[in-house]
Formats: C-alpha cells, sequence, structure tokens
C-alpha cells in the first residue's frame, strides 16, 4: 500500500524524537507503512513492521526483550533485523520475519530509512547546530494533511504577515521573487527587512523595541527539511553583534493526507535562560497549533481529493519558493516512478 | 461535485437567517457547495465560494474589510462580485475570481439563488405574513437525511398521531387523500378535524379545553417550502372567531444525506405574549429533535445508498400528498437533467 | 447484502440473551442483518427485519402492541410472522409483510435462525449443564472484528500464557500439537498441565493454593460455538475431586468486520457462595476486554482488507485447532455457496 503513493523513497526520515524511544514500543505511521520502534536493553533503537508474521497481531503491543521486542499475544520474539529468534513452544524458531527498517540516532533524533535499498550513508546533519547556538527546544506536531501543504506553509513567508501577529512585517509581502533560487536539490529565499521595529517574536527575545534589520533565511532540503535562520540586529550592525535563531522543520508523511511536523529552535543569546528557552518552545507550538494548522487542514478539506495543480492555483511572486520546492519534489517523484517502473519491466523480460 | 447531484437549480434557496451574517464570515455547504457567507461594512450581504483560488484557503476563515472579503492565509481580498480585487503584495490583482452568488434578503432570511443563470426575480416572498399575524418564532436544524425525508415528513400528517403527542388527533389518519391536490408546482393537503377537544399544542394556545373545529392547511410550493396554516375554533364558529397559525418551512439541501432546517411560526393571538412566543419556539424545536429528527434520520440508515422507490413503499392513502410531492420534484429534477444534458450535446455538436 | 457476506447460514446463531428481550424493541444486526427483537404481549419473543416496508423507518423504535411490533413513524403493526396485521387509517392491512426469522428461546438465550429455509430442529444445547454445574454467570461483548479471529483466540490455549496473568501455564505453550482432533463438523483440543500450582483464576475458586493437575478441553462446534471444561484437582486425584468448570463461548457475526460475544460460566463448587459468582463473572469480562479485545481488534486494524490466508500466517504447532476451525468454517462456507450458485444456475436454466 505504501508503495502506491506518492513518497520520496531511499530517503532518511524524521521518525522520532530520541526521547520518544525506549523499553515501551512505539507505534507510528510513516510514509503510509506501520512501524514499531523500540529500543533495545543495550540501547539500541530499532524499528520493525508492526504486524506479526505469525498470527499479525500489532508488535506495538509487544515488550522489549534483551535486543528482540516480543509478540504480546503469542511471544514470538524478532530481532532488531526483522529475523524471529524466538518460538515460545521451545521449537525452532520459524523461518520468518518482519521488514527491519535501518534507524539512526543523530542529534536527539530517531532518523527511519525509507527504502528498498540500504542506505549507503547516515542521516543528515540538518539538526547540528553551530557551537555558538542554544537554548534548544523542540516540539512535534501532527496535522492532518499533505505533507506538501505543510511544506508550502514553511516555504512562503507572505503567510506570516497575515496570519501570525508574533512575525507580522511588511517584509514579508513585498515581492521576495528575487530572492529565491534553486541549487541541485535544495531551494533557498530569504527575506531582509531593514529598518524597522522588531517583530513581537524577537522582541521578546532581544528586549530592546529599536529600529534593526531583521532577516529570515530559509533552505529547503529533499526529501523534506526546511532550515530557518532568522534574527534582527540594530539598524546598520553586522548579524554577529545582533541576535541569531535556527529552527529546522521536518515534515514526514504518515500517509498521503496526515504528517509528523517535528521543529527545533535554538538561539545564540541568552542560552541559560530557560524560562526564555520555555517561552519560545511555547509560542512556536501555540502559533503552530492555534494559527496554522487549522488552516492548513482546511485547505485540505477544500482541496477533497483533488490533485493541487488540477485547481489551477492563482501563483503570486510571494509563492514562488512553494511552488518552486513542490514542482521540484513532484520531479523526482517522477523520476524515480519512472525508474521503479522500468526495474520492473527489466525483471519481467528477463 | 455539487453538479452532479440530484437537486433543483436556478432556484432560490434558504440560506441562514440574516441574523447569522455578520462581519464574521459564517460557512456553509448548500446543494453541496462549500459557501461563505459575510456581511459587508455597508451591510450588504454577500455569499462567495469557499475556496480562495490562490492557494485553496477556506475564505470562511478570513475577515471581511470594507466591501471586500480577505482570505486570511495571505490576504487576497475578493469583491461580493467574486472578483481578486487586492493582491496583498501591492501589484495588479490577479486575474482570478471566485464563484459569487447571487443573494438578498427578505423577510428576515437571507436567500440564495443556485444557478448558472442570474435570477430573473426576486425570492419567494413565503415567509411574508398577512398583517394579523405576530408573535413570531424561527428556529434552524440539521437533519443528516436527503431533503426529501423531511418532505415527506412534513407532507403527511399521519405521522403526527403517532409520533407527536402534542399535535395527535385522530382526524390526521382517516384517509386524508380526498383532500390533497397538485396545482401546477403546488402541492396542497388539508385536514379538517370538527367537533373534538383541541391538541395539546394549540390547548396551550386556545387556553379553552371545549370542543372545537380544527384544521390544518398544507401547502409545498417548489423547491422546498412549505407553509402549513392551522387553527382552531369553537364547534361550528368561524375560521376568523378561532386562533390562527402559520408555519413556513423550508428545507435547504446541504448534501445528498443532509439537510438545513428552517422554520418560522406566527399566530394571530395574544402576540405581545412573549412567554407564549418563547414557549412555542421550544416547543416546536422540542417536538423536531426529540421526536421527528432521530425517526427520519433512522429512515436514512434503513435506506442506506438505496434509490427510494427501488425499494418499493408500501404507499397508502396516508401517503398521497408526500408521495406526490417527492414524484413531482423528480420530474422537475428529470426535465432540468434533460434540458442541461441537451444544452451540452448543442454545445459539442457546435 | 448480508448474503453476500460469507457467513454460514441455515443455523441457528445466538441472538441476545433473553432477558434482553421485553416490550421494548431491541435493535441489533446479526449477520449484516438489521433485526428487531421484542417479546408479545403473551411472552413470546419474536424478530423481523428492521426496515419497515411502508416507508422505511426503523422497527425498533416502535412499540409493541399485543403480539404485533407497531411501527412509531405511522402506526402500521406486524405480527411475528412479519405480515402487515393493521392500517392505522382502518382500512384493510396493505399486502406487505417483513422478513420474519425463526426464534427460539433455550437456556435464557435467544436463538435466530439465519436462513432461507425454515429450521428442521430447534436450537442447540450447548447451554444446558450437567445437573451438578450451577452459580452460572453470562456477560455480552461487542468486539470489532471478524468473528473468526475471536475464534481464533479461544482455539489457542497458548495465548493464555502470555496475554493472561490469570490463565498463566507453562503448559498451554508446550506444543499441545498432539491433542488436537477433528471429528465430523466439531474440532477439538485440550492442555493437561500435571502437578503445578493452580493458575490465579482457579486459585481464587480452588482456595488452596498446593500442587495440582490442571486441565482445560476444548470443543468447537460451527457455526460457530466453543465450550471449555476446565479445573483442577489435588496432584494425581480424579477430576470429580478437584473442581470443574464449564464456559460456553457464542460468537455471532454482526458484520465482516464485528461481532456479538455471548459467554456463560457455571462451576460445581461453592453454588451458593454469590461473592464467587461475581467476582469471576467480573473477572472474565475484565480479562476478554482488558486483555484480548484490544489485541484482536489490533489485529483486525492489522489485516486492514487483506484476507487472513493472503497475508501467509506462520502457524506454529500452538495455532493446529485455530487453523483446524478456521480451515472448516471456510470449507463450509465454499460447499455453501457453490451449493446456491447450483441453486442459483438451476432456476436460470428452467
Amino acid at each position: 500500500m505504501g508503495l502506491n503513493m506518492s513518497f520520496l523513497r531511499d530517503r532518511w526520515y524524521a521518525a522520532a524524537w530520541s526521547s520518544e524511544i525506549g523499553r515501551k514500543p512505539l507505534g507510528r505511521k510513516i510514509l503510509g507503512e506501520d512501524i514499531t520502534f523500540y529500543r533495545t536493553e543495550s540501547g539500541q533503537p530499532a524499528a520493525v513492521a508492526s504486524r506479526c508474521p505469525h498470527r499479525f497481531a500489532p508488535l506495538y503491543y509487544g515488550d522489549v526483550v534483551g535486543e528482540n521486542i516480543k509478540c504480546r499475544y503469542h511471544g514470538l520474539q524478532f530481532g532488531p533485523n526483522g529475523a524471529c529468534v524466538l518460538n515460545p513452544d521451545g521449537s525452532k524458531p520459524p523461518p520468518v520475519s518482519v521488514k527491519a527498517y535501518s534507524v539512526a540516532e543523530r542529534d536527539s533524533m530517531l532518523w527511519i530509512w525509507m527504502g528498498d535499498q540500504k542506505p549507503q550513508s547516515g542521516p543528515p546533519e540538518y539538526l547540528s547546530l553551530a557551537p555558538t547556538m542554544g537554548g534548544l527546544v523542540r516540539g512535534l506536531l501532527h496535522v492532518n494533511c499533505h505533507f506538501l501543504l505543510v511544506t508550502d506553509n514553511l516555504m512562503d513567508s507572505a503567510h506570516a504577515t497575515h496570519l501570525h501577529a508574533a512575525f507580522k512585517t511588511e517584509a514579508h509581502v513585498k515581492a521576495p521573487k528575487g530572492n529565491v533560487r534553486q541549487e541541485g536539490d535544495a531551494v533557498y529565499y530569504n527575506v531582509w527587512a531593514p529598518d524597522d521595529l522588531p517583530n513581537p517574536f524577537f522582541l521578546a527575545l532581544y528586549g530592546k523595541n529599536i529600529p534593526v534589520d531583521q532577516w529570515v533565511d530559509v533552505t529547503w532540503r529533499e526529501p523534506s527539511t526546511i532550515t530557518v535562520a532568522a534574527g534582527v540586529t540594530a539598524t546598520g550592525r553586522s548579524r554577529e553583534e545582533g541576535i541569531n535563531t535556527i529552527s529546522v522543520h521536518l515534515i514526514t508523511p504518515e500517509s498521503e493526507h496526515s504528517s509528523h511536523y517535528f521543529w527545533i529552535l535554538a538561539r545564540d543569546c541568552r542560552l541559560e535562560n530557560h524560562e526564555m528557552s520555555e517561552m519560545m518552545r511555547a509560542n512556536v507550538q501555540r502559533i503552530f497549533t492555534e494559527e496554522d494548522k487549522w488552516m492548513i487542514e482546511g485547505q485540505q478539506r477544500m482541496l477533497g481529493g483533488a490533485e493541487f495543480w488540477s485547481l489551477r492555483p492563482a501563483l503570486l511572486n510571494q509563492d514562488k519558493a512553494a511552488a518552486m520546492t513542490r514542482r521540484h519534489v513532484e520531479k523526482l517523484i517522477a523520476e524515480q516512478d519512472a525508474k521503479r517502473e522500468e526495474g520492473t519491466s527489466l525483471k519481467a523480460n528477463a
């Protein structure tokens, strides 16, 4: 089922925060596949298909035993590589297995490789931060919409002015067209708002309501990660003299109509101020939940079952980055599907 | 989507009570179409398709700005005629529009024209009452069933005896067959219950538990309005000497399986008695909600996906008015669809 | 609709506990068919199709009048044989009827015959208990899964060890393969756990934590009844000297994805101890609800729409009884469907 959906495969995806993976298995759907995550006794994360091949009980109801996950229904045990390693009746384990997924922990994130081939390298370093950065906060949201609607939202700074009082600045909507470009599999755009008062989000962190230059530099990387470097500095001063933040947004498709949305936010100032950290965490979570979420879920409802482009969106200058990103993802998926098709034909002819 | 459903088009439908339309947009589905209603700064009601042509956000989440509705997501503004009149980036508005619906306010009701052509005249005057009438109360109900099941219910006085203690009278079930007739696009029936005690509903209003003549005169008019003139008078006296009520019931299809049900009730006596008004309002709302609603929603469940006639209802004399009405609606829809088909063929041949 | 589902027809099924059938009609779906159960004034149970042939209101909203059920919407009355016997307008009843089901009460259970032909004999005597048995308790559960997943669960003693602390015994998982056999339309298996401490469920009843021989003898009979004789006795003593229990489990399909699960439990000791009865009743209900139900509903989710065998379960020795039962049910259904097919062809050729 998952294979027929339009997702980029043979990629690392954000699966869970490390802190979510423990001795109590976690069931989570990724790219339409039902997956059970757990942490072995030796501390290693593991991910296997949730359907026990014995009689199809969900393994996420199971227990961790040593390195294995044990089905709660009949006690079969499966290793992190998916192989059945214990038959509870004491005889030889049956020669069955569940699909095992390559996983890797990096930067407090559990990454999962969604693909048919093994990964050639580790997960991306998007969550690795510069040494000057700290006060890191994070969150996880669930959104009932296609992952590209979340991407659209993040690749479009214009909406911030209309939807988010905290991010409001005229610069967002002043045709940032010239500032969009694609390089390989990445799309960039940036917003530059010189000599204005800081927006409420930055004011809280900056502490001074004086004229500043404000910037937002956004990078999308496939399959679905967006990095935002944003900050303010006193008008005319260097960025180093101001305050800088980095946020990373990882959108992992759950199904054709729902997504997991992981995010982190770090800063280079007032690092030890935990009240500030908590306020920023709560702010991001609130802004998304109360302002973005219902809007993009509303878009999903308005789309109904229709394909996005079939409804002929009236794209504006401000949509350039989002449209470029969407087109690029679709191109990559089309290429992938053509390749798979080809592979299937070759096999059929052999 | 809406166009493929079996509804009568090129008609005025009840869309909302005037009091529902304000500066906060109202999203409501009518005949399967997602529509956003609002009132402009100058006080005019407006109705436009809910899906913003920019990136498909729901306009009912938007804000009213002057005469326009502004999409909350990116700030595009659309006039009451549906045209995009403001591009938030300051450049020329894109040449896009949303479908605008003709609406008209009359008798505290917002009417909407559901059709491809413009209306040739205003909404019907069904809610206009005789000068002697007053104490008007109104309500709005939502029912999870096809609009014709609500119509059936109202065009069938027999059920009142079985389902409604407040309306109980033997006369309702004594073959009112002879009293049903169709004239053009209207269906009439009436019930005459001479020399009986008033039913509980009228007793409350009449105040005297003495023998009365009781009547119910019902008119259905296409597409979906039912007017009921009912009252009691002391046995043998004229109607003018008794008490008279008028109720109007407007059933607007929401989808193939759900309906909006608007109603009013007025009377010609004790007009200034507000407790009486409130009691009558609460009574009608309660009777429908507690007695009719679950029954006709039960019919809808029993129908499942089946077409009404395909299950061969065992029609009785008492069903004559309901069946005549249903047949007439179906005939009008068939004629309409044949005409549309023809129009399509002509175009294709041109 | 019901006819196209894969159920064994021309069988008696458990429909309701006698105590559920009274003057207030009960709507319940059995084998996909919407059925209204009621008890007539003379005390006889009756079951008729729920959809009134008049205008399709659900008869389970109706009232019992004498021997008949009266539709609440318009007052038509139907006898226990399904025939319309009263037209509320006083004229001759219309020549319509609802399907009437053969029902029979036996052992406090209302049984229903689901078939096209009339039953040749009464319902089975599975619930009749030996005279030594008493302290009977019973229950009814609703499970959102195919009835064969409940059957699998009961025909598989191995799961008891993993899922149920109260039933835990090593013997359950020690390859009970040799103890499974089929005779005609029945499947048997038994578990023998000699010289062990009683499990917690039996300890409560037995009262002595001394070494015992413990047994579980299970019989499945088509279409869907499982009888379990279980008990403990001091190691080496006869069963008569120990304590014995009988439980009967009747799984009636509601739809392709949901089931009614009726059960009784009786014992041959401490019969007058009502606290013991109540404790055992609560225990069975709790164990199923808290331990089995979510697991087999999880299996149903993991199956999705797939057919059980198409996912190639990795059957173990311990699955022999469940697999034998499942295969036998499927064989009986296939034979039944072939016969029906043949009957249809013969008719078509005639």
